[in-house]
């Protein structure tokens, strides 16, 4: 049976299990791929560390030259992750005339253009199946299974950590700190957060997802998002009451005027399938014009889910198909941009809208007259009780009938203004 | 531009799709292939007959030879159903050079071992996302993205007519009959509706996700299979009290004892993703050892949706995809089987069964001693008041903790051997 060399460059959590796969699973790969994946070198950047993957002698290296020079290792599989050194790395690997297996979106967010032009120059190409929702093949069905359709909207939950904490802050009443400190104890969050929790990993995944159902040329930091970090188990609770889950969401609509895009939290109504998606699962509703909605369900992360994304790709780069994919792709080409971005005033929904008023007689008159000079019509009120009854501060929570954006910026400014408003007004997007 | 010329045969629901989609949409296929697909001729069986889709001059032919002689076209959706003429107009294109892609599922269940083997000497492909699941990928998803996973089960709703029916009789508690009627006035179901009410068109398909998922060599009518046309309302409605809904589910799982497959309805507990699933959409859940779980949902059948598999098909095997993957398929190939199939007897799982018995006391012990003796644990007993007061007979419902399937229907056979027993005993699995 033929033979295709490969190589891993970095022995973490996806990295072990790509070994795994590889080792273990040999005659798998080689029943889906017509040819054996073999394993030459594993480049980690300290020998000494313990590992718990069980590798063959003389397969481990320090030296990421030995993989460059090696003539036979045709795919590598680049499992560092961050900017800096796996930027370098995957550019002195392809000139090295390797093809790219990676893992790494933020890499792809912030250098994307770079790393594909090189690729195409060099008649190389690079597979990130594993870059966006872990074990959910959507780059595949984007970009080949969907190929036939226009993609019309997408909606998103692309982190896997924000979802557990969301899920934990809505099921167990607790507030965010304590969501997240369980989600680390557990391993679905890590040391520092920061960027799962701030929305700007959704941003960077949902930035790959434009370029392909799109053909945005965003990039993630163009992308409004605000993440979890912000919520309050309030929120969670009054809009469960209304049957609603608060989920972080990706989202991506084409317009009249434009690709709408956002990473934002959103109330999901309970039975939408993304309502229901739990804990650290992620899950991807897509909507072609051709094949109306289809919706994806499974994990975003993780050592085999992930792992199993790589593999894929490099069972795909070995018999040729990424090859043939790659050239058509036009991700991060330098091409003219085929659509424009919106304006986020102009996206039109439903909003949950929760103001802290004083507990008066004539304020809920003063919030809808100011919302109705704004053209924003209400579809509820609901005024509750009290957290505190000392202070005298009272919840008001308003859902509207769908209103521009922009308007409900201006009411909301115009409402703040008011001297019966305390601060704290919360503003989130219902999901249509 | 490169351009690949492209050919229809059938221009039904389907064909119209794929026609529209390849006339109105050149730039977007154009874009993702690369190259114009460009339609040359269009092959129906009467020229004289009326259709919606408008045609350029000189398309539209019957003669089959104008598509087979001519040397420029490379790939032709095949969209006849049924087995013949299509099996032979299939052998003639594969003669003819012709790169195949087809929705015909009935015909790959019936022949696929004659077509692929065929394919394959002449060195050319089949394509056949379309076959399954109309829109959903499912085809692709298997035997590319998962391919570094052994499927280890499966688990879909594949028939959209008697999802609907189902989904009827469930909501609106109206009977079989009368549920049927009003899918076949919404399109929803034919005019002789046999086959999907019946469980061949689901073991159809799951005969093809069988050999593709697990290298099963399954015929598939082979495969043990009951439709939903003797299922009763009542049961809808007890399972619905329970928290369960009842759907035809095509199920396969790889035990230590073989690989089991079934269609049959089962009931499945509310809140699983596969008991949301309404009306004519189907859904799959796959399980990977490495990837877990994966749940894909989407429009099963309908033009658009189904030509959006066939069209994808149609760019892949323009591309060079197709003939990469259809070398390692090994579908249907006349290899040793990797996979036993396992005796249904020996599948482990809950039951849901309804008894009509007299009503008099002493009769629950009776049952409850008879499955007793065949290891059969009970999880819970609802006795049912009679739907009819004077004839005596009430509605008995037994749950099951996990049993052997054996040794329910031992238990069955021995109870309805009791003269408190009536005839129309009803047994489902209940989905785990």
């Amino acid at each position: 049976m033929e033979k295709t060399e490969v190589a891993i460059v970095g022995l973490g959590t996806v990295g072990s299990g790509v070994a795994r796969l590889l080792l273990d699973h040999g005659d798998r790969t080689a029943r889906h791929a017509g040819r054996t994946l073999w394993l030459s070198h594993v480049v980690v950047r300290d020998l000494s560390r313990e590992r718990d993957a069980q590798l063959p002698d003389g397969l481990l290296t320090d030296d990421l030259q030995r993989v460059i020079a090696d003539p036979n290792v045709k795919v590598v599989a680049q499992l560092i992750g961050g900017i800096e050194p796996a930027r370098s790395i995957m550019l002195q690997l392809l000139a090295g005339g390797k093809d790219i297996v990676t893992a790494n979106k933020a890499l792809l967010a912030e250098h994307g253009p770079e790393l594909f032009d090189r690729a195409r120059q060099l008649g190389r190409s690079i597979a990130f199946e594993a870059s966006v929702a872990g074990g959910i093949p959507i780059i595949t069905n984007i970009s080949q299974c969907l190929s036939a359709n226009q993609v019309t909207s997408l909606r998103g939950i692309l982190n896997g950590t924000s979802n557990f904490v969301v899920t934990r802050m809505q099921q167990n009443n607790q507030p965010y700190e304590k969501s997240l400190h369980r989600a680390q104890q557990l391993g679905f969050a890590e040391a520092d957060p920061t960027q799962d929790v701030d929305g700007s990993d959704s941003a960077q995944k949902l930035a790959i997802l434009a370029h392909l159902g799109f053909g945005a040329r965003v990039r993630w930091n163009e992308i409004p998002r605000r993440g979890i970090d912000t919520l309050d188990k309030t929120d969670m609770n009054y809009a469960g009451q209304l049957g609603y889950r608060i989920k972080l969401i990706a989202f991506a609509l084409n317009t009249d005027q434009g690709l709408q895009l956002t990473v934002t939290p959103m109330l999901v109504e309970v039975g939408k399938p993304l309502a229901e998606v739990r804990e650290n699962f992620n899950a991807i509703s897509v909507v072609g014009d051709a094949v109306g909605p289809v919706f994806f369900h499974g994990q975003g992360a993780g050592r085999m889910p992930t792992a199993s994304a790589v593999v894929a790709d490099m069972i795909d780069t070995a018999v040729g198909r990424t090859a043939l994919t790659f050239k058509t792709l036009e991700l991060w080409s330098e091409g003219v941009p085929r659509v424009e971005m919106a304006d986020p005033g102009d996206l039109r929904g439903q909003f949950y809208l929760r103001f802290n008023v004083r507990d008066e007689p004539g304020v809920l008159g003063q919030l809808a007259g100011l919302l109705g000079d704004e053209e924003i019509s209400i579809a509820s009120v609901f005024q509750h009780t009290a957290d505190n009854e000392d202070d005298g501060v009272v919840p008001v929570v308003i859902m509207t009938r769908a209103s521009l954006e922009r308007n409900v910026n201006k009411a909301v400014a115009e409402i703040e203004k008011l001297s019966c408003v305390f601060a704290g007004t919360e503003r989130l997007r219902i999901l249509d």
